[in-house]
Formats: structure tokens, C-alpha cells, sequence
């Protein structure tokens, strides 16, 4: 259509802009090197099978690692025009090594290749992150050694329930991120499986051999259905989710870390390096990092619904809107590496303020309520009864202004005669921290039986 | 903590990681025209309320002209150590003219100035994509037009149900894309309204004029509270959710021209630019475009999950979560863009294959049996006895292995004594269109009535 | 296929469950009243154009009531097996009136009838969910009328920056509440539209007068587009979408409400109504309500994703898939309409603790540090310089550990030269808020400007 | 405040309004059988311990037994006044059998208990839905089954590519719901975990067995952090999100279905009772389920998006936010399971419409283009070459309006001298799709071979 009747807005859609529209070199330059890498070990099959000449491999190698090498000293030159990496790289090497380059394709399709690349590049990063998960571990195994005789109130409803060791909630996150690490290792399983010589969709009528490019690549497994493969994209949902988990452990830790630098809080100080100030205002320290950190989740998040918006009813097998799929792939490893790394440093900087958090601990004088209702039922008095009478003691404590531990025996046998002596420890800060010693518990000898434990784990003992 | 017990990995985590976390110059570079705009406005406000003299004012005008053609001529050195696109400006105005650079930020903060930044950025785009919704319509309404006898099956369940013009079929989507021109404009309404002077969040003690400066940015309105001012993102959130709404209907016209295009429909050929071959397969034409336009849904709605996910639970006023809110808002303004843009030039390339469409429109013969059951209406039959009537008068057809045209008047009659000649126009395709005369039908007239009223809503006759 | 080989667990499938995976009586029952409306003005229309006589309309509309009474007594009887509101509804007219019921459904198909119903049931619940926006916004206003010269901390990053007027904090959800109504008021624009008469997809060939049902039912337009029509669900998305915005506000007074809960910030009392207690510790008392309100940000934003996920890459016109735009709507309306109501009546009973907010507010005595800055600039400092002028003073004054306003003149002219006498009243808490006296700013005079002006636009003067 | 000033809308929202708000029986009613299965143990365990006597025990379980009896008969009476499962069954075990059961409660608390319930309660879910994979898997191999022989067009971009298998097409769904097997067994991992013994947050003082509970159970493990117990939700997040990767496959399958079910691909008929007709054109069958399971897929998506969004941001470590777990959690097992099996029922009794999806294959006769270039490869030509060859080959067919098969030996050595009289069976459907025999392919031998070990998989051999 020659003549557009709907004027000049139009001009800028020209050939370039489709072009620029259905080009992915610019983000999909990163698996640069698994391209290579998968191209290697593609040429090197080849070869082994006979449809290459050795020399042919040889050079293709070459070739390839020429490529390699200006990719790392950012000395290539990429070509929109040639629209993806696959491309620009193949091109290449055909300038570098004439026909023999224009072999390399041979048995493989694009549909295969990215499916190859995208799982070489997602398989290192799936391994960092885990490494990083246990840096970030290993960050408050440190801090718990550290503090691990601070106790500090535990919250329930962000109220003040029961007190407890400061190093027993900082392995809470230990918890929380080991069960991170375990998603993500179980992602390799599905992650971990070589696709190449699905070709197209069909698979290839030439004698290739699949399992010898899945040793070479270090592949367990090889995909089992061609048509499958192409169309498949469920490791970079998985990896996604597995993230948002991941994000999310990172925004309650980063909510906590912000409540706790409030003044209102005051139970740590982060490193000046991990907030910014102001200059007017230099007692004011804004707690940057774990902001960025917890409103990162919402990009983490946005990534998983924009992958599943994707795939939701994509008929098999390759459809071009799967080109989509790696900008939030990348964007998620990028956002979840740096939070991991980030966090993990920032926490082995931050400085507890131990006297606030025992203050807070014994603050009030009730925490301990519980305690003495478990210390009824020890004595016979059915749970509910105990509880109810506690509830009794404590009204009487709030109208006369005392603690709990401020009542004397003959106080306190008034609501249940059953309290003996041997109360008063248990009503103490250290006394209930100290008692709670079922397994998983708060008291010392547990948090130290988890510490070590974890230790072990890490390998850091 | 000088000694880090956890090894090499950290070792990337500098004080340049924190640096390079926390920056935004990378993305709110884009935001510098803006930005420069909002400051000439003050600082014209500031010389008039005498809080800078006149030769300042001077001065600093001269030299944001200065930067803004250095940006425009892309010589501008953005400075990452300088974080934002505010602080490189202002730092660069300082170089260039001194002192009086460093009045400029006077009876202001970035809580505000940012809140500026964002809504001039965002109008200007928002009115670029009613434009581009104005296009896309009108490449509706010329296909339309040059279709306008073209008959198609109406689909529902994506199973052939009543003939429609091609047309009717077409204007269903200037309708669509009418509704989002409406959000987008309501969307304005909201975000045209002007924050500067709210300062970090209290308003300021120095003598402003906001109502000036609202003035000199076009601004019909200022904000009315200075703590909601700087803490606001709803411009954001609402945009991007008016945005997701168009990226749907792009999605849905989409599917149509990706079915549209295949052997099986034929319906269509789109111009070869829009599409990617094989030059195997010279037969093969891949609709490119429109999966990409598809598949682009998923970023678009997960930005706006993104953006939602940021601001649940973020207490008042400005947290640095809201540093985040830059990305998927610029993200989904270049998507939406670019898929109007280039789904409106492709239409206007797209043939319409007339010859399947018409035959699809024939085809079986019974996709006029409710305008039988609707003759029966007209002639006293309750609707649902006529409707059960009809049913079996297509039973018997399907049995004979005639069209419902084919039957006789005789053979009808045994089905409804009330069946008469002048049914028979009704029960071909050309007839049951032009019944279909309901306002808003797809009657010829009904159509080109629907026609006229859009060139004229377009202002294109 | 007779035998299933794969055994007993597909006993479960039979017709039954077919049956009961596709029925939506179980939740669109909730249209009923709606349903009953439409047929009404239908029956009506189908009268006065002669398709029914006016007996027959009689009996229909007579019918109807009596339909209506059973269910409004709940002794109407919806069964499952005739899948929908819909038929539910028709087949009792049916069985009431005879024959003259059959007639009803003339000129008229599920997929318009369908549309007409959500439109009326959604605008219904629209206008309520901005009659309990207003409900919202006054609790607001009177809250601030209450409290109207309570100063507190005014915090970014949840760290304390300048002193404000609690009043002033509560107008600005004022202002983002308003924003929500006018959302949903634009929402109406697209919502109340007439659908009725597109019939199937195509429009009918009977003579109905949509124009006649727009005026009965109060709709100001009818749809352009009979294909649009029975496809659009823009309406359940640009309200779900409005919702969200509005659950988003909701969180983060939440969020502040739970904040100012605890024993850390002890800024309020809520209501024992709204909290659950533990008998136990008598004197804890958990923020149920904002918690839950907080929590159910989650469902509401979840239902957006649901439906805009549910429209991706449909084709045109009805989809089964559409059925499944219902529950998400209805559960949107009801969680936020309750939390609406809810927060209102909650926040009309929360005890704001004064003293705490007072004490908070002088606390440290650097809050008014911008205020010094401030003062410096209109004696002709450059602002940057007079930023780090009292970045060194206010460390002066924590080596001194004095607050700002216990620095003598001499003290503070040995740091800037230009300070005088007059300095002093702005330091101090109530100067610095009296002091900001930009438009929207939180000086007394300027909240009681706003305070009145939400008065006059609440109807509460 | 005795007076609301804001009239009368606002009498709804009553005490009554609290607590419906806050209510979760009518929600997690169905956790019953868990709460007692948890309570049982429990109570074993403390008579086991000593805190309870062996007669309190025995009362206990025999009062649950009773409780569990009434549920499963429906007569037992749910009291919202008692808020959730766990308060409704305790009071009724109280009311049955007096003091005793005031002891259950001992060293518990509904925050260890809730969770306790949902694991139970989700483990029995995943193992359902793990089968239920089971079944729909077990589908797919005897409709590949008893197709084998069948060949259809495959596709990429929804253009034929190259003819495969139909049963090498329906492998590729059993691979990927293989995965999502996969996926489900991996969540058990960590859902499989008992966290009774946690109690309110910190543990408990009162000598409790947790490993008792857990072997009672069939826990393989007890949690190791009090404080995360409480918190944690990584179960319902993780289950969510695989099976939100279930219900993508599920729509990807039901799009293809719908597809196949259009006038126009015509590959399959649907049986009747997965379908709905009108009774005016019998022709007309409507793929109501697939197009209900696709549109499924937007509540699945949503329900994830609830529980991300839920968990964001919340500080350790119950806080009630948590209650809003359950209903996304419910909706998904319920609409996964329902989905699942109606899928693999509505599959046993759908037909394929062999002709046509042979006639398909064969049409247009270019699909075999790829062949052609593969044998010049084996003739040495390399790849890119052979590719170029090929499409002047085909343009010259489309020229001359033949088949590629329809060429003479001459016609095709005039593009290239290396091909032979052999090249022609490869040229055939039957021939190219025997020639795919890399592992993974779609030749007979290899689709036999993975349809072998997929029954040996699903011991169905």
C-alpha cells in the first residue's frame, strides 16, 4: 500500500522498525558464549559422525574461539540486521572460515540451538545463585555465632509475643533460604537435559549422535521428544517461580531490616555504606539497600506472570512469541544474584544493638504469661484452665502496675495453688528463653545444636 | 567486619556494587528533557518570587539550554557516581555557570522533583498513544472501508455461527481501541496535575508560587498534599493497567491474524515485511509480527503486577522502593507503543483473501437457521418453539445432505405451516446479513452507517 | 470408549461432572435480580414493537415478579442442571405462564442477556463502592478535625524527616481515596453502556428498539458494535484494575495502622472490636483488621491477573473461557467493599495517642534542620551551600550532643554568619510546621484550608 | 464514637461485620479430617509423654472419632462464632467429654496447629493430583497408541512445517506433564514436614516428642526453626506455582483442541457430552470444556499472584495476613484436579479424523523440503548451501505449479548434480517422517520405542 492516508506518525514504521521490533540481539548477546560453547561441542559431533570433515571441525573451532575471543575483548561487532546471536555468530564464522562455516548448521535448527543455549546459560546461573544462596547462609550462621546470647522479643502481629534468642530468629532465614537452595537444585533435574537434534520439530534424518554432545556439554540426560523440546519452556517457568520464593524471603528479611533501623525500633545499624544520608540531616540514615531490596520482588514477580501470560495457550510447537521469554529470564537471574550478594554483605556489616534488644526482651514484664500457664500444666491444671487463670494474674499485674515477676508466691497462689517457688526462674527473660528446649526451640542449647548443625552444612567447621 | 570468613564471591560486592545497585542513571536517563523542562519552570518561579535574582534566573536557563543540547547531541557525559538523572544535571549546571547552579535546587527535593519528571514524561507519552490508537483505528476503518462487501462467518467458540461483513468484523475492533483511548484519556485527568513544591514532604517554608509554575508546564491543577504528593504512584499503576487492557485487544486481534494466516483459514495474507520465511520452505510464511505483539502481553500485564507488588504495604510518604516504579512504567510505554504502531502499518498491508471468506460464509448452508427461527418469530411462533422447529428442519437436511436453501417450500412446511416464499431471501448468506438490521447488526446499512460515524469521529472525511 | 483401561479414578468423570465443571448457577445466582431487571425492559421492548402482545407481556412481567419474591424469600429453587442464572430464570417463567414464556427470549441470545446482567450488577456495585469511598474519606476528615493540631513525625524510608500535622498525614489518603473514586467514576463511562440487542454476535433481524431498553434500564448509550458487545469484558478488567489501586491504598494504610499498633511506635489505640486479644497476655492485642485488609491486597490483585490472563489471545466474538470472568469479579466487589467499610468504621474508632506523637515529633531535635537551611536561603545563601552549612552544624550538635534549638546565636553564627535573632522560633517543632506554608503544605492554616475544602466536597459542612 | 456522623450505611459493618470478616469456617472446614488426624497424634504423644494421663487420651480419641463421625455424616454444626476449624472441633471435643478436653490444647498453638493441618492437608492433595498426572499421561499413550501409524502436519509459528506422527505430537504432552509430575513429587520434599511442637513462635518448655508426632504422621522429618515454622508458606507458593505450570501445559492443550475442533483444521470430534450444541444449528458443537480448562488457567495464574503478593513484605513471624493462604490454595487444588481429570476423560473418548490429518500432511507437497536439503548434505553439499538449493528448487515447483515429488531426477539434478534417483522416498510424507531417527524424532521406530517405555513408565505393559 503506497499511499498511507493516515499521515506521517506511520513514517517511522519502515522496514527498520520491523527490523528493530523482531530483533533479539540486544538482550540475547549474553548467551554469546553458549552459543559457542553448544556450537563446539555441535561441530565436534559432527565431525565424530562424519558429516564434517575433521579438518572442517578444525577449523570451525578456530573459528569459534577467534569469536570467543573478541566477544571477551568486546571486539566483536554485533549486527542488528542479522537479527539474534545465533545469526551474527554463524555469520561470522563463515567470514572467518568460508564453507566450512556453512556447515556448522547442518542437523541443527535455531529452534534447537536457543533451546540449547538458554539451558547452558541457565544451568551457570541456577549453580551461582545457589552458590550465593549459601554465602547469604552463611551471612547469618555469622551473625547467629555472633549474638548468640542477645535475646529480643519474638513478634507475632508484629506484637510482642514471647521473647527469644536473637540468633534463633536470624536462623529462621537460614531455614528459609536453605529451602531456596533446594528448588533451585531441583530445577537443574529438568533444567539439566541436553535438547540439541530436535532440529526443527521433528528431529533430523542425519546420523547424528545426541548422547556424545550431551557428554561433551556435561549433560546427564538428553530430551526425549523432539516436538517437546522446541516448545518447551517450562525450566525458565520454573527457575521464575523458584525466584519470586527466593525475592520474597528477601522482602520480609528486608521489611524486618527497616523496621529495625527505625528510631522507633532501634535494633540495628546498618553500615553507612549500605544507606544514604543526608547532608542536612546527618543523623538520619535512609535504609536504601533492603528499600531496593523489597521493592525488587515486585519486578521478580512480574517477571513469573509475564513468562506464564506467555506460554497461556501457545499451541506446540516453536511460536515466535517465545522470543519473549528471555528478558524476564535474564532480568530475574540479574535481580535475584545482586539482592543475594548484596544482602549477604550488607547483613555481615550490620551492627545489633544488643542493649536495645534485651531492653525490648524484657520489656513490660508479660512475655513470660505463657510460661506460667506451662508451668500449671506441668502441675496437672488442665491447658484451658491454665491459660485461663494466667489470663486472670495478668489483669491483676496490669491494675496494680507490676510486672509478672514482681508478684510475690502468696500473690500468685491466689489465682492457682498449684504455683510453687520454683516458678519465679521461668518468669524471668532468661528463665523462658532457657526453658523452651523442644526441638526446633528457642532456648540456647537448641539454637547451639541448630548453629553447629548448620556449621556442618555449610562447611565452615 | 573486615575479615570475610565466606571467601572470594563477595569480593564484587564493593562499595561500587552498592553504587551500582542503588543508581537509576542507567534508565532515568530518559527522563532528562523532563527534567530540564521542570527546572526551567522553577527557576523562572524563583526569579519571580525573588528567591533567585533575575540574572541567575538568567544563567541558569542559559545553561540547562546548554545540557539539553548536549543531551540532544548525545556529547552529555552521564556520570553513574552522580546516581540520577537529577544529580547529573544539576552537577553539570554548577560546572558550567557556577554559584548560581547551586540555587536552583532551592524550595525543592527529588521527592518532588522526581513526581515532575514522571508526570511530564508520562503525559507526553500518554497523548503519543491516543495518537497511535487514532492510527490504529484508522487502519481499521480503511480496511473496513475497502472491504465493505465482504462477507465472513461470525465466529463464537471459534466455531462458524451466523455470516457478518468482514467489516462489521472489523469495526468491532475500532470499538476496542476506542474504550482504551477513553482509559487513556481519564488517565490524564489524573496525572496532569502538578507536584513540585510538596519538597521531601512537608511542603516548603520559602515563598513558592506552585500555581505558576503549574502554569508554565501546562498544567491545569496542582497537587493538593504535599505528604500524598511525594508518596504518590497511582499516575503509574493506572497508566500501565490502561495499558495492559490495549495490550490485551492486541493480543486477541493477534490470535486472529496468526489463525487468519494459516493454511487452514487463509483468510489473510500478510505482507512479506511483517512475516519471516524459509527460504527452504518459499511457501512458509511465519506471522511474526502479530506472535510477537502476543506474546508482548506477558511483559505488559507483568509490569503492572510488578508495579502493584511495589506499592502493597509501602507506608507513606517516599520510600526508595519507589525508585522501581521507573522500569516497567518506560518498558510498557515502548511496548504499547511499538505494537500499535506496527500492527497499525501491517493491517494497512494486509490482504484480505475475499474468495475464502465468502465461500467460509457459505459453506454448510445452516448458518441462517436462526434467521429462520427468526421468520417463525415474526409470524407468531414463540421463540422457543420456533427455535426447537428449526432444529429439527436442519436435522432433516443434515440427513438429506441438502443446504437448509436447498429444501423446498413444501419439505419446510412440514416443519412450520407458517413458513411462506418470501423466507427464502432471509436463508441465504447475502439475506441473512442484510436482516441483521438492529442498531449496531451487521446489516450493510447498520455498517455503513457504523462506517460514516467513524470517518467522521477520525475527522478523515 | 468402553473400557477404561486406566481404572477407578475416572469413575468420578461422568456426565455429572461435565455437568458440574460448566455450570455457574453456583455463583452467578447472584445476577438474579439483575437478570430479572433486563427481562423486564426486554419483555417491555418486545411489547410496545409488537413481538409479543401486551398480554403477553403481561403475564411475562407478572412472571417475573413472582420469580423475584421467591428468590428475594429464598424460596426459589436454582438447579444446577440447568447450568445458569439464566435458564434458571426462564425455565420457572416457563413453567408459571406457559407459553407466553417461550416468547421472552425472542430477539435475544445468552451472550447479550449475559453482558446486560453484569453490566447492571457491576454498575450497582460501582456506585456503592464510591458511596463507601465517601464513607471512607469522612472517617478520615473527621479524624483530622479531631486531632487538627497534633504534630508528628512526618517520615521517608519509615525514618523520621520533618514534623507534620497528623492531620495533614490523614488528609493524604483523603486525597489518594478521591483519586480511587474517580477512577471508578470514569469506570461508569464504559460500564453503563446498553448491550442488549446484539443478539448471538450479529445483531437480530427483528424489529427491536435497543434505544427503548437503554432508557427503561437507565443507561444513557447502547453498544456500537453487536460483535464488540457479546466479546468485551473491559468493563470486569478496568474495574478489577480501579479495585486493585484501591486495595493497594487500603495495604498501605494498613501497613501504617499495624505500625503504629505496636509497642514500638504505640501511636494509636485501635478498638478492641478490631483486634483479637490472648487471654493469656491480656495486654496484647493484635491489628486483625488491618492485617486481614493488609493480606487481602493479595486476592484482589490475584483477580486482576485472573481475568487479564483469562482475555489474552482470544479470538473474537464469545468464548466459553468467559465464563470464568465472574468470580473474580464478584469476589473484587465484596473484598472491597468490606474492607472499605470496615477500615471506615475501624478508623472511627481509633484512639490516636497524642502524647506519644507530640514526644516523637521533638524527639532529637533535628527534624527542623531544613528549616535552618530554609532560613539561610532567604538571607541569600545558595541552597547547596546553606545544605552543607547545617550538615555541620547538626554534627556540631551531636558532638555536643545538644538538639539544634539549644545552639546559641553565637554557636550558630560561627557555622553561617547570616543567622539571626529570628532563627530561633523556626527550629522548634510548631514553627517548623507553621512555617511550610506552600500550597498543600502542613502548616496549620494551610490543612485547615483542606480541611474545609473535603468538608464542602463531602456535603459535611 | 458513639455518633457516625456518616449515616446510615455504616449500621452493616457491627460486630457481626467483624467477625464475619475475620471468620475462616466457611473456608477451612475442609481441613477438619486433618485437624483431627493432627490432633490425634497429638494427643497420643502427650499421653505418650506423660502430660496428659492414658484415660484423658483415650477420651480424647474417642471424643475425635466422634467429632470426625458427625463431619463425615454431615451433622456436625459449624459455629462462625468460634471463627476457624481448629476452635469448632476443640469446643465440641470439650462439650462431649468435659476436662479432658480442655488438655488438648497443651503445648500447642493454632499457629503450629493451622500449619500442621494445611501440610497434612496438601500432601494428601499433591499425591491425588501426582495420579491424576498419572491418568491424563496414561491417555496420551493410548490415544498415541492407537494412532501410531497416523501422520499429520507439524507445526511451528502455526504454519506446516514438516509432517510427523499425530502419536509423536501426543507424546510431547506426556513428556510434559511428566515434568510437572516432576515438580509435584519435588515439593513434597519440603512439604512433607511436620511442625507441630513450634507452638506460638518460640517452642515450647513442656517436654514434647516431635519425632513421635512426626513417625505418627508419616513425617519423614520435623521442622528444625520454631520461628520459621510459624511463618512459612514456601509449600503453598511452591505448590501454587507448579501448578500454575500444569494448567499452562493444560491450555496449550486445550488451544490445540479448540483448533482442531474448527470447521476449518477439522483433526478431531469431540464426544458429545464434553461439548455444548444449540439445538438450532446441530451442526454446531461448541468445545466448552477445553475452552473452559484454558480459561481456567487465568484463576490459577491469579491464585499465585494472591499468595506472592500475600507474602510480600510480612515481617516474621505469624502474622494474620496468613489467614488469606487457604482460599487460593483450595481454588487451585480444586481447579488443577477437576481440570486434569476431565481432560484425560474428554481425551479416551475424542476422534481423530485420520483422513484429514493425512490428506494435511500431504498437502501443498513442499513440507519434505527439509529432506531434500538433508540428502545434498549427505551428498556433501554443506548445509547452507543445500538450504539455498532447495528453495530455488521449491520456487520452481510453485512455478510450475508441481509437488516437490512431481519433479523428474532431471528437473532436480538441474539444481544440483548430487542428487540421485534415491532422494525420492525421502521426498514422500511416509519417507520423511521415517527418515526423523535421531533419538526424540518422529520416525515410527523411535515414537514406538518412546511409547514402550512410556507404558513401562506407567506400568501399563
Amino acid at each position: 500500500m503506497s499511499e498511507k492516508p493516515w499521515g506521517g506518525r506511520f513514517a517511522s514504521v519502515t522496514a527498520a522498525a520491523v527490523e528493530a521490533f523482531t530483533a533479539s540481539i540486544h538482550f540475547d548477546a549474553r548467551l554469546a558464549r553458549y552459543d559457542i560453547l553448544g556450537s563446539r561441542a555441535h561441530a565436534a559431533m559432527l565431525a565424530r559422525q562424519g558429516l564434517i570433515s575433521e579438518e572442517e571441525c578444525h577449523l570451525i573451532l578456530e573459528g569459534l574461539d577467534a569469536i570467543a575471543l573478541e566477544i571477551e575483548n568486546n571486539t566483536f561487532v554485533f549486527r542488528p540486521a542479522l537479527e539474534d546471536i545465533h545469526m551474527n555468530i554463524e555469520k561470522a564464522l563463515v567470514e572467518k572460515i568460508g564453507a566450512a562455516g556453512e556447515k556448522l548448521h547442518t542437523a541443527r535448527s535455531r529452534n534447537d540451538q536457543v533451546a540449547l543455549d538458554i539451558r547452558l546459560y541457565l544451568r551457570a546461573e541456577t549453580i551461582r545463585i545457589i552458590d550465593l544462596l549459601k554465602d547469604l547462609r552463611t551471612a547469618f550462621v555469622h551473625l547467629a555465632r555472633r549474638y548468640d546470647n542477645t535475646v529480643m522479643p519474638g513478634y507475632t502481629h508484629l506484637q510482642r509475643a514471647q521473647p527469644v534468642l536473637l540468633a534463633h530468629h536470624l536462623l529462621a532465614y537460614y531455614e528459609m533460604f536453605g529451602r531456596d537452595s533446594g528448588r533451585m537444585t531441583d530445577c537443574l533435574k529438568r533444567l539439566n537435559v541436553m535438547p540439541l537434534g530436535a532440529a526443527a520439530l521433528a528431529g533430523t534424518g542425519l546420523p547424528v549422535d545426541r548422547e556424545f554432545v550431551a557428554r561433551e556439554l556435561n549433560f546427564p540426560k538428553i530430551t526425549a521428544n523432539s516436538m517437546d523440546t522446541v516448545g518447551d519452556r517450562d525450566f525458565a517457568m520454573e527457575f521464575c517461580a523458584a525466584a519470586a520464593i527466593i525475592q520474597i524471603h528477601l522482602s520480609r528479611l528486608s521489611e524486618e531490616l527497616v523496621l529495625w533501623s527505625t528510631e522507633e525500633f532501634s535494633f540495628i545499624t546498618l553500615a553507612d555504606g549500605y544507606c544514604t544520608g543526608s547532608s542536612i540531616m546527618p543523623q538520619k540514615k535512609n535504609p536504601d539497600i533492603p528499600e531496593l531490596v523489597r521493592g525488587k520482588s515486585g519486578r521478580v514477580i512480574g517477571n513469573l506472570m509475564s513468562l506464564l501470560t506467555l506460554l497461556k495457550g501457545l499451541p506446540l510447537t516453536y511460536n515466535r512469541d517465545l522470543q519473549e521469554d528471555k528478558e524476564p529470564l535474564f532480568d530475574t537471574v540479574d535481580t535475584v544474584s545482586q539482592c543475594l550478594a548484596i544482602t549477604a554483605e550488607m547483613l555481615s556489616h550490620t551492627i545489633f544493638n544488643t542493649d536495645r534488644l534485651t531492653a525490648a526482651a524484657g520489656a513490660g514484664g508479660h512475655m513470660t504469661a505463657t510460661d506460667l500457664a506451662d508451668f500449671l500444666v506441668t502441675r496437672g491444671v488442665p491447658f484451658r484452665k491454665a491459660h485461663a487463670v494466667v489470663g486472670k494474674t495478668v489483669a491483676y499485674c496490669l491494675e496494680q502496675n507490676k510486672a509478672l515477676t514482681e508478684l510475690s508466691l502468696t500473690e500468685l497462689q491466689r489465682f492457682a495453688v498449684e504455683i510453687t517457688e520454683d516458678v519465679f526462674p521461668l518468669l524471668t527473660v532468661a528463665g523462658s528463653v532457657a526453658s523452651r528446649r523442644s526441638v526446633g526451640g528457642t532456648s540456647p542449647d537448641r539454637v547451639h545444636e541448630a548453629l553447629n548443625l548448620a556449621e556442618q552444612e555449610l562447611g565452615i567447621r
